[in-house]
Protein backbone atom coordinates (compact mmCIF):
# COMPACT_ATOMS: atom_id res chain seq x y z
CA UNK A 1 0.00 0.00 0.00
CA UNK A 2 2.83 2.50 0.73
CA UNK A 3 3.86 2.41 -3.12
CA UNK A 4 0.65 3.05 -4.25
CA UNK A 5 -0.40 5.92 -1.62
CA UNK A 6 2.84 7.38 -2.45
CA UNK A 7 1.93 8.57 -6.11
CA UNK A 8 -1.48 10.45 -6.49
CA UNK A 9 -1.40 10.12 -9.90
CA UNK A 10 -1.23 5.93 -9.83
CA UNK A 11 -3.59 5.86 -7.14
CA UNK A 12 -6.32 7.78 -9.39
CA UNK A 13 -5.26 5.62 -12.68
CA UNK A 14 -5.37 1.81 -10.14
CA UNK A 15 -8.46 3.12 -8.84
CA UNK A 16 -9.83 4.06 -12.04
CA UNK A 17 -8.70 1.15 -14.45
CA UNK A 18 -9.01 -1.52 -11.62
CA UNK A 19 -11.56 -0.73 -9.22
CA UNK A 20 -11.44 -3.58 -7.54
CA UNK A 21 -9.30 -2.25 -4.88
CA UNK A 22 -10.40 -2.24 -1.15
CA UNK A 23 -10.17 -0.11 1.56
CA UNK A 24 -8.96 -1.58 4.73
CA UNK A 25 -7.85 -0.51 7.97
CA UNK A 26 -3.92 -0.93 7.02
CA UNK A 27 -4.62 1.26 4.22
CA UNK A 28 -5.25 3.87 6.64
CA UNK A 29 -3.01 2.60 8.74
CA UNK A 30 -0.27 3.26 6.18
CA UNK A 31 -1.30 6.37 5.12
CA UNK A 32 -1.25 7.62 8.53
CA UNK A 33 2.53 6.11 9.21
CA UNK A 34 3.53 7.52 5.53
CA UNK A 35 2.58 10.84 7.04
CA UNK A 36 4.73 10.70 10.24
CA UNK A 37 7.45 9.29 7.72
CA UNK A 38 7.47 12.16 5.29
CA UNK A 39 7.26 14.33 7.80
CA UNK A 40 10.63 13.17 9.60
CA UNK A 41 12.20 13.18 5.74
CA UNK A 42 11.05 17.07 5.24
CA UNK A 43 9.24 15.09 1.69
CA UNK A 44 7.15 17.46 0.71
CA UNK A 45 5.80 16.62 -2.30
CA UNK A 46 5.75 12.88 -0.91
CA UNK A 47 3.68 13.64 2.06
CA UNK A 48 0.98 15.64 -0.02
CA UNK A 49 0.78 12.81 -2.40
CA UNK A 50 -1.07 11.24 0.65
CA UNK A 51 -3.49 13.58 0.64
CA UNK A 52 -6.86 13.76 -1.96
CA UNK A 53 -6.80 16.78 -4.25
CA UNK A 54 -9.18 18.84 -2.46
CA UNK A 55 -7.87 17.72 1.05
CA UNK A 56 -7.29 20.05 3.70
CA UNK A 57 -4.95 20.74 6.61
CA UNK A 58 -5.54 23.09 10.03
CA UNK A 59 -2.58 22.58 11.72
CA UNK A 60 -3.02 23.70 14.62
CA UNK A 61 -6.82 23.67 15.15
CA UNK A 62 -7.89 27.31 15.14
CA UNK A 63 -5.68 28.43 12.86
CA UNK A 64 -6.33 28.65 8.76
CA UNK A 65 -7.78 25.76 6.93
CA UNK A 66 -5.47 25.48 4.40
CA UNK A 67 -5.43 23.41 0.99
CA UNK A 68 -3.23 20.38 1.83
CA UNK A 69 -0.45 21.50 -0.80
CA UNK A 70 -0.32 24.79 0.17
CA UNK A 71 -0.88 24.21 3.90
CA UNK A 72 2.12 21.37 3.77
CA UNK A 73 4.31 22.93 1.69
CA UNK A 74 4.27 25.71 4.11
CA UNK A 75 4.46 23.49 7.22
CA UNK A 76 6.98 21.43 5.87
CA UNK A 77 8.98 23.76 4.37
CA UNK A 78 9.17 25.36 7.46
CA UNK A 79 10.48 22.41 9.58
CA UNK A 80 13.98 22.71 10.49
CA UNK A 81 16.50 19.61 9.09
CA UNK A 82 16.84 18.24 12.98
CA UNK A 83 12.65 18.11 13.71
CA UNK A 84 11.73 14.26 14.77
CA UNK A 85 8.19 13.52 14.98
CA UNK A 86 7.64 10.03 17.17
CA UNK A 87 4.20 7.96 17.50
CA UNK A 88 3.27 8.23 21.23
CA UNK A 89 0.94 5.07 20.73
CA UNK A 90 -0.78 2.71 17.94
CA UNK A 91 -2.39 4.72 15.44
CA UNK A 92 -6.43 4.44 15.54
CA UNK A 93 -8.63 3.35 12.37
CA UNK A 94 -12.22 3.70 12.58
CA UNK A 95 -14.64 1.13 11.70
CA UNK A 96 -16.15 2.80 8.41
CA UNK A 97 -12.64 3.46 7.29
CA UNK A 98 -13.47 7.36 7.39
CA UNK A 99 -11.03 8.43 9.63
CA UNK A 100 -8.09 7.82 12.11
CA UNK A 101 -6.12 9.75 14.59
CA UNK A 102 -2.91 9.63 16.07
CA UNK A 103 -0.85 11.08 19.06
CA UNK A 104 2.54 12.13 18.33
CA UNK A 105 5.49 14.03 19.85
CA UNK A 106 7.33 16.70 17.60
CA UNK A 107 10.95 17.60 18.82
CA UNK A 108 12.76 19.93 17.55
CA UNK A 109 15.53 22.86 18.02
CA UNK A 110 15.05 26.35 16.98
CA UNK A 111 17.64 29.18 17.57
CA UNK A 112 19.54 26.61 20.04
CA UNK A 113 16.21 26.49 21.96
CA UNK A 114 15.41 23.10 22.14
CA UNK A 115 11.42 22.18 21.51
CA UNK A 116 8.47 19.51 21.93
CA UNK A 117 5.29 19.61 20.67
CA UNK A 118 2.81 16.89 21.42
CA UNK A 119 0.05 17.00 18.88
CA UNK A 120 -3.07 14.73 18.03
CA UNK A 121 -3.84 14.28 14.38
CA UNK A 122 -7.25 13.48 13.06
CA UNK A 123 -7.62 12.60 9.25
CA UNK A 124 -10.68 11.91 7.12
CA UNK A 125 -10.07 9.72 4.32
CA UNK A 126 -11.84 9.40 1.15
CA UNK A 127 -12.63 5.77 -0.68
CA UNK A 128 -9.42 5.84 -1.92
CA UNK A 129 -7.83 5.89 1.22
CA UNK A 130 -6.58 9.48 0.59
CA UNK A 131 -6.56 11.89 3.56
CA UNK A 132 -9.46 14.48 2.73
CA UNK A 133 -8.72 16.37 6.24
CA UNK A 134 -6.01 17.03 8.60
CA UNK A 135 -6.59 18.69 12.37
CA UNK A 136 -3.41 19.19 14.55
CA UNK A 137 -4.64 18.91 18.05
CA UNK A 138 -2.59 20.94 20.68
CA UNK A 139 -2.90 24.11 22.72
CA UNK A 140 -0.02 26.20 24.02
CA UNK A 141 0.26 24.12 26.81
CA UNK A 142 0.91 21.22 24.35
CA UNK A 143 4.02 23.24 23.67
CA UNK A 144 7.25 23.32 25.72
CA UNK A 145 10.62 24.03 25.48
CA UNK B 1 -12.62 23.68 37.40
CA UNK B 2 -13.91 19.98 38.02
CA UNK B 3 -16.75 20.91 40.58
CA UNK B 4 -18.23 23.69 38.15
CA UNK B 5 -17.61 21.16 35.16
CA UNK B 6 -19.62 17.91 37.32
CA UNK B 7 -23.10 19.83 37.63
CA UNK B 8 -24.66 21.21 34.08
CA UNK B 9 -26.93 22.74 36.05
CA UNK B 10 -24.64 24.48 38.65
CA UNK B 11 -22.48 25.55 35.66
CA UNK B 12 -25.45 26.74 33.36
CA UNK B 13 -26.28 28.89 36.13
CA UNK B 14 -23.11 30.25 37.01
CA UNK B 15 -21.99 31.52 33.26
CA UNK B 16 -25.24 33.22 33.68
CA UNK B 17 -24.90 34.61 36.39
CA UNK B 18 -21.59 35.81 36.16
CA UNK B 19 -20.81 35.68 33.00
CA UNK B 20 -17.28 35.96 33.43
CA UNK B 21 -16.19 32.92 33.56
CA UNK B 22 -13.41 32.75 31.00
CA UNK B 23 -12.44 29.48 29.07
CA UNK B 24 -8.82 28.54 28.61
CA UNK B 25 -6.81 25.27 28.01
CA UNK B 26 -7.41 23.82 32.04
CA UNK B 27 -11.35 23.95 31.41
CA UNK B 28 -10.92 21.58 28.64
CA UNK B 29 -8.09 19.44 29.86
CA UNK B 30 -9.69 18.93 33.32
CA UNK B 31 -13.01 17.97 31.41
CA UNK B 32 -11.29 15.28 29.43
CA UNK B 33 -9.51 14.12 32.44
CA UNK B 34 -13.20 14.10 34.46
CA UNK B 35 -14.41 12.02 31.32
CA UNK B 36 -11.43 9.65 32.04
CA UNK B 37 -12.48 9.94 35.66
CA UNK B 38 -15.62 9.26 35.03
CA UNK B 39 -15.30 6.52 32.93
CA UNK B 40 -13.26 4.78 35.68
CA UNK B 41 -15.86 5.17 38.36
CA UNK B 42 -18.35 3.90 35.82
CA UNK B 43 -20.50 7.04 36.83
CA UNK B 44 -23.08 7.90 34.27
CA UNK B 45 -24.50 11.22 35.98
CA UNK B 46 -20.90 12.75 36.27
CA UNK B 47 -19.96 12.24 32.68
CA UNK B 48 -23.47 13.56 31.20
CA UNK B 49 -22.54 16.41 33.52
CA UNK B 50 -19.98 17.26 31.35
CA UNK B 51 -21.67 17.57 27.90
CA UNK B 52 -23.83 20.84 26.73
CA UNK B 53 -27.50 19.76 26.83
CA UNK B 54 -27.08 19.33 22.88
CA UNK B 55 -24.33 17.05 22.97
CA UNK B 56 -23.81 14.41 20.70
CA UNK B 57 -21.33 10.87 21.43
CA UNK B 58 -20.12 8.54 18.28
CA UNK B 59 -18.20 5.58 19.71
CA UNK B 60 -16.80 4.33 17.81
CA UNK B 61 -16.95 6.76 14.66
CA UNK B 62 -18.51 4.57 12.06
CA UNK B 63 -21.87 3.67 14.77
CA UNK B 64 -24.94 5.70 15.44
CA UNK B 65 -24.30 9.35 16.30
CA UNK B 66 -26.59 9.58 19.42
CA UNK B 67 -27.50 12.08 22.22
CA UNK B 68 -24.94 12.09 24.30
CA UNK B 69 -27.12 11.35 27.50
CA UNK B 70 -28.67 8.28 25.65
CA UNK B 71 -25.37 7.08 24.26
CA UNK B 72 -23.25 7.36 27.34
CA UNK B 73 -25.76 5.77 29.49
CA UNK B 74 -25.55 2.83 27.00
CA UNK B 75 -22.44 2.65 26.69
CA UNK B 76 -21.11 3.38 30.55
CA UNK B 77 -24.06 0.86 31.68
CA UNK B 78 -22.83 -1.77 29.70
CA UNK B 79 -19.08 -1.70 31.16
CA UNK B 80 -17.54 -4.65 33.71
CA UNK B 81 -16.71 -3.16 36.51
CA UNK B 82 -13.76 -3.98 36.20
CA UNK B 83 -13.21 -2.06 33.23
CA UNK B 84 -9.98 0.61 33.38
CA UNK B 85 -9.52 3.35 31.30
CA UNK B 86 -5.83 4.88 31.58
CA UNK B 87 -4.77 7.47 29.45
CA UNK B 88 -1.52 6.83 26.78
CA UNK B 89 -0.08 10.29 26.46
CA UNK B 90 -0.82 13.95 27.79
CA UNK B 91 -4.41 15.17 26.71
CA UNK B 92 -4.40 17.78 23.46
CA UNK B 93 -6.23 21.20 23.42
CA UNK B 94 -6.28 23.82 20.45
CA UNK B 95 -5.36 27.34 20.47
CA UNK B 96 -9.30 28.15 19.70
CA UNK B 97 -10.27 26.25 22.81
CA UNK B 98 -12.91 24.89 20.33
CA UNK B 99 -12.05 21.35 20.74
CA UNK B 100 -9.51 18.52 21.83
CA UNK B 101 -8.26 15.08 21.93
CA UNK B 102 -6.71 12.27 24.05
CA UNK B 103 -5.69 8.75 23.60
CA UNK B 104 -6.30 6.26 25.75
CA UNK B 105 -6.37 2.48 26.70
CA UNK B 106 -8.98 0.76 28.03
CA UNK B 107 -8.29 -2.89 29.50
CA UNK B 108 -11.57 -4.96 31.08
CA UNK B 109 -12.89 -8.67 31.42
CA UNK B 110 -15.57 -10.52 29.41
CA UNK B 111 -16.66 -14.00 29.90
CA UNK B 112 -13.28 -14.27 31.51
CA UNK B 113 -11.33 -13.26 28.39
CA UNK B 114 -9.26 -9.90 28.63
CA UNK B 115 -9.58 -7.47 26.39
CA UNK B 116 -7.94 -4.50 25.44
CA UNK B 117 -9.38 -1.44 23.52
CA UNK B 118 -6.77 1.53 22.14
CA UNK B 119 -9.34 4.80 21.30
CA UNK B 120 -8.39 8.00 20.38
CA UNK B 121 -11.12 10.46 21.66
CA UNK B 122 -11.93 13.53 19.88
CA UNK B 123 -13.94 16.72 22.07
CA UNK B 124 -15.58 19.50 20.69
CA UNK B 125 -16.53 22.06 23.37
CA UNK B 126 -18.82 25.25 23.64
CA UNK B 127 -18.08 28.52 25.12
CA UNK B 128 -19.03 27.08 28.45
CA UNK B 129 -16.62 24.01 28.23
CA UNK B 130 -19.01 21.72 28.15
CA UNK B 131 -18.91 18.98 24.89
CA UNK B 132 -21.10 19.25 22.02
CA UNK B 133 -19.35 16.57 20.41
CA UNK B 134 -17.22 13.52 21.48
CA UNK B 135 -16.25 10.53 18.56
CA UNK B 136 -13.88 7.54 19.53
CA UNK B 137 -11.71 6.58 16.93
CA UNK B 138 -10.80 2.97 16.83
CA UNK B 139 -10.90 -0.07 14.55
CA UNK B 140 -11.27 -3.51 15.06
CA UNK B 141 -7.24 -4.13 14.70
CA UNK B 142 -7.67 -1.50 17.81
CA UNK B 143 -8.87 -4.14 20.44
CA UNK B 144 -7.21 -6.85 21.16
CA UNK B 145 -7.66 -9.97 23.42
Amino acid sequence: MYTILSSDIFAEKYFKMENKFELNEDVLRNAMQSYVDALNKKDIPGIISLFAEEGTVEDPVGSVIEKASDGLTRLVGALPENATFKLDTPIRTSHDLSGGAFAMTVELTLNDTPMKIQSIDVMQFNKQGLITEMKAYYGPSNISS
